[in-house]
């Protein structure tokens, strides 16, 4: 039999009008989709999907066995997951032996900071996988502000809100353009290392770009408020421009 | 009179099937459309739409007076392009005014390294400006690689094959995934960089991502043959996995 294949499908930053034309199309059409979620939530990538999917399909959600009651450093956070994606691995390689097709939904692109990499690698020497990228959350973040990212010979530079203040800043201080992920609790962090890099007064937060409860304001006005881990801040480049 | 909208719509890296559901709604329904190229070429972003557009479209090449053959710190670069875009942003202004939407293709997206940044900033208090983000060069070439780009908090920094070497090494040596955008005719110079950095045995050059000719393969294999201007250099990061 003809093995099926797993696609990594980016589903892009959440307005579903934003993904391609080709992850539509194997969205609409899929027997098999497989998302990760939290345990007792919708799941964002499914969210996304909400209304497109086949009546008959078959939904594999993959739950998470931890998200942040453990720290990442702590062995047992990299061992449990091992152990889950072992499991869902051998779940989505059994239904591609039978001949079956399965679109895994990934929010954003899929190569970029994504889940479905943990997944990649472990069924790409088994079964045929193919991947779908799609657009970042930062570009949606950046197209948010509507001011434009890099110019010339601008550098830009992506970082993650859980890194150390002081290399966020070292960081920071390097590049001309800076995206910050992952903000989140780590606002706090984030909003010292841009002060350190003097690269604060030039910083937007977007919260949710694409989706109704989009937000964009300088970090100046953000404030001690909670905000919501996929939020990314933005500083735009000032280079070369006739 | 309720004046139209420009649209600059990101068509992302070149397969058409990777634009997104609203670019490819606005490019097939579009009454005028317009988009930047070389005088004598067919145009880069009005090849990838070729056969959408409809059979009465208005359009509208925006051609260069000047591409390479003036140095890009030649002040006569600067002030040929500023005067051609002054020129083009009144076309557009005067057709949205005259309450007609204008179409204007970007490859790739928009607000990161666009030509439509320069109508932007310059049509943007006139008129209704609107921006559709896209998938970016570099997500079509890191896919095309097959190996996932950036891992738990790898710090990813995107370089112009335009700077000087030692400032590209500077760059790569501080980063955990590197992309090298417009590499081109820089090649070597990017080569000795990320030999600098010591980097060079884990990049990849990905010349035309996604489109027919799409070649990807290893930098040591590449040799010193002529590479296309949008040729992107992509080093993996190596991140936190479980």
């Amino acid at each position: 039999m003809t093995p099926g294949t797993i696609y990594g499908v980016g589903l892009g930053p959440g307005d579903p009008e934003l993904m391609s034309v080709r992850a539509d199309r194997l969205v609409r059409h899929a027997a098999h989709v497989a998302y990760f979620r939290k345990a007792g939530r919708p799941g964002r990538a499914r969210t996304i999907v909400e209304g497109m999917l086949r009546p008959d399909v078959h939904e594999i959600a993959m739950e998470y066995p931890v998200t942040t009651e453990v720290a990442l450093d702590d062995p047992a956070y990299a061992a449990s997951l091992s152990t889950f994606y072992a499991e869902v691995t051998a779940q989505l390689r059994d239904l591609a032996l039978r001949g079956e097709d399965v679109v895994v939904l990934c929010e954003g692109d899929p190569f970029f900071y994504g889940s479905f990499m943990h997944l990649h690698t472990r069924l790409s020497d088994l079964v045929p996988v193919k991947v779908v990228p799609a657009i970042t959350g930062m570009s949606a973040a950046w197209t948010a502000t509507g001011i434009p990212m890099t110019w010339g010979d601008d550098v830009l530079t992506v970082l993650l809100g859980t890194m150390p203040t002081a290399e966020l800043a070292r960081h920071m201080a390097n590049a001309d353009a800076i995206i910050v992920m992952k903000v989140g609790r780590n606002l706090p962090k984030v909003r010292e290392a841009l002060a350190t890099a003097q690269r604060l007064d030039r910083a937007w937060l977007v919260e949710c770009a694409t989706m109704a409860e989009e937000r964009v304001m300088p970090m100046a006005e953000v404030g001690d408020r909670a905000v919501p881990y996929f939020s990314i801040v933005v500083v735009h480049g000032q280079g070369r421009r006739p």
